[in-house]
């Protein structure tokens, strides 16, 4: 199991004319979250993408248990909790400066082959960043 | 059950850079399925706001199965599947113009009284709207 | 010169905690209007792309001089008034359904090889749509 | 004179088909250029939203001169370079890490009374701060 947390800052743009962050952005959240998580491993999204591997988000699931406001300073918590193999999960948990928690997710991604646009297993060195947290 | 199909046509801005519409954007898609769904049945979610009441969604779930690539006008199939209470659930179904199903979802979303921010039993007359294909 | 009149409605993801259409999302707003301008010509920006034909935007300006709000009705008037060469310009002007004036801009694009990057004459096919508002 | 700089990473769903950031975000990108300015110089927007005080955008303009990529690590440098009265105007340059102009832009925002929706002057607390940099 892995885990990393980081913060982010709510932007005007993001909020709606319930004053609440608008529910559709959390999706942006997650992938914050998600990449820092990555980045914190050793490697992140983009050294996928430049070895040619794609990772489309092909489920994504939310709960949404409390309103967050602009400029409030949100803690997106990412947790690896399956070793992944063609496909990869993230949950996520995010919490507002009082550590009410604010919204719940998951999304699959899958590890897709840039030039055949086929699904595939990822990099043994990718992997390898992973291993010593699945003992 | 009540079922209703709307077409968008997806915007430029809305991709992301592997050349799919980004995943967090059917939130958008949905919104509109689930609005255009209320206006056909007599009313509309605009019309519940003037009367004091916000429907904050509080889950949401998408499965993508297929890319939608910009310039796609997309058909969204919304359906209330279920009598809606304090809660009201939306499902959807997205079509390319091939009628490829590229993603469903489910959205649930809660009356709120925008004075009191507090869950309430939607007005009557909403309710009225819905009842002839709840027998 | 060549003008253009298209319709959208406002998303509610697109407003923000003011209640107004934040201020951002006008750019896809005229995306819009210019994409509908140049479908309506007989020819459109998906088109240019299948032919290695980017437009990326260099400038845009924006001149804000009314709220718009959530679900309202948005003309969105498209005006080529200058006949294109390696650079197009295109000017806008949106009206809500009272007719007022709520929002003008001005976008310039540039004709770009894909292959290369680099900026290119637009095609004569092109062109030649535009040819007969410009005698 | 007042003159700040901070940072920002690009998001994947910020970027469109092109590969490049979408021409419409970088208003969020000098919207949190202006915040972390006005947040540097003591106060911030949610302060002054707090006091009754609204700031709509009233013109944008921007000009793009690079593309800027996912992932990248951003610099927006914000400038106040005009004493504020019932307008305030912001001036931008953003920068990539090879410190290559990406794009430059000015924002107009307007003072508003949020109860009357009525333009008004800026409170003298706020002015106050900015005072030490328009001797």
């Amino acid at each position: 199991m892995y885990r990393n947390k980081t913060k982010l800052r709510v932007r005007y743009g993001e909020t709606d004319k319930m004053g609440y962050v608008y529910h559709g952005n959390y999706a942006q959240y997650f992938e914050i979250g998600r990449e820092e998580a990555m980045r914190n491993l050793g490697s992140d999204y983009a050294a996928l993408e430049k070895n040619g591997i794609l990772m489309p988000v092909i489920s994504l699931w939310t709960k949404f248990f409390a309103p967050a406001y602009y400029d409030q300073v949100l803690t997106v918590e990412t947790v690896i909790n399956t070793f992944p193999n063609i496909r990869m999960k993230f949950d996520y948990n995010i919490y507002n400066a009082s550590e009410v928690l604010v919204a719940s997710g998951q999304t699959t991604l899958v590890f897709v082959d840039e030039a055949k646009r086929k699904p595939v297993k990822p990099p043994e060195w990718f992997l390898d960043l992973l291993r010593p947290y699945f003992k």
